[in-house]
């Protein structure tokens, strides 16, 4: 099946064990794959997050194995078939991805529905055309912006609406997501901790239970109930450095 | 003076006209200087920004002038007396300084002692080696994150103490600020709303009324009370892409 994706919002639900919150929708997602490759670049301890991740996939009667831990991981990634792009810091993940050079077999295998792309919070990052839309502190320089591109539009995970009580004069993810659509005329779907994004083919579904908030340059933002289809959002072209 | 700089965390306090709290404190770094080169890079709406930097400055008996608004914004900044480099997005900002081919000019005339440099929010962190301690989304990708490099260590503006009470799971300022020691060994000093830095010559002073907290890799987290003297921050060398 080509384009087959689950993008989660976040791994860790408040109270909740990692990756708990989505266990049923992952293991409808694997359809009985039993393996999966996991791209843990995202944090320091690679080694710890992979096992992590295996024991968390464990009651799914998965095998887990580290990108990181093969001599290759560009070839692991081009025999894989379930990818699972864990969370942590979205700069630092896709300085990794480019290292390995994981960016053009997972484009290709995704598109030819050879290969299975799972990504939570960073990792649904790096399913967009870039991670210009990620929440993370740019703690290193990647060689560019763009990531894998499975979707023709903007994702903003772990997004968090606006809190009135607050005196902090940070810009809110509104306002901040805002200055991106005045730089780049591209939709940005803010999902809420706890939803997630499930594209089959030409479909598109909004999953979990907390909604979502679309974003586009001219439009009313528009407040998303958990099952809304947005396979209409796998129509549109956007253009990046379109400055308003 | 050689590197007289005065960097705000923040532009606005909670409540308070924009600079109004640190009014008296930009007097006092003026020092009789009445001509303001403004950087407004950081938002869309150039023009607009620079009047009310006008405005908020007038009562100093100051007059503004917008960099975007020079055919040679180069030029202007190699003239000016002070420069003000104001807030929004801060690789809205490094993109819009690069281009204008402001880095080089800046860095030698501030270290030469003929140019004043003001900084708020994403000024601030212009002010640093790079600008990887923003809290500010990626929405354009600058041609490099290196920045003025006034200081030799990291800044956090809008320093953000960890709310206990908080169920969201994005990564809070503490953890993201780790996370940047990890790749990097560079001191992050985080300054809350309503603080400030001055520089004059060798000496580095916190000022304002909430402190500031400062990370160092292998070191616990300090906290910083107003009026601490920090200047033994600009004796350290740091080292960028230095993964723990």
């Amino acid at each position: 099946m080509r384009n087959d994706l689950l993008l989660l919002s976040n791994s860790v639900v408040h109270g909740r064990d990692y990756l708990e919150h989505a266990l049923p929708e992952i293991e409808a997602f694997l359809a009985g794959r039993r393996t999966v490759l996991f791209v843990p670049y995202a944090l320091a301890d690679r080694d710890g997050y992979t096992a992590k991740v295996a024991t968390a996939l464990a009651p799914l009667g998965v095998t887990v194995r580290g990108a990181h831990a093969s001599p290759d991981p560009a070839r692991a990634a081009a025999e894989a078939e379930v990818l699972f792009v864990g969370g942590g810091n979205t700069f630092r993940l896709l300085q990794g991805v480019q290292r390995a050079g994981l960016l053009e077999p997972v484009r290709r295998r995704v598109a030819a529905g050879e290969l299975a792309y799972l990504g939570s919070s960073a990792g649904t990052n790096l399913a967009c055309p870039t991670i210009r839309t990620t929440n993370d502190m740019p703690i290193v320089q990647p060689a560019s912006l763009e990531a894998f591109g499975l979707l023709p539009f903007q994702v903003n995970p772990h997004y968090l609406d606006p809190d009135p009580s607050s005196t902090h004069m940070g810009e809110t993810r509104e306002e901040r997501i805002t200055q991106f659509l005045e730089e780049n005329d591209v939709p940005v779907l803010g999902i809420r901790e706890g939803s997630w994004l499930r594209r089959t083919e030409g479909t598109l579904l909004l999953g979990g239970s907390t909604g979502a908030v679309l974003f586009r340059r001219g439009v009313s933002m528009e407040r998303l109930t958990p099952g809304t289809d947005l396979s209409f959002l796998l129509a549109i072209t956007g253009r990046f450095d379109d400055r308003h």
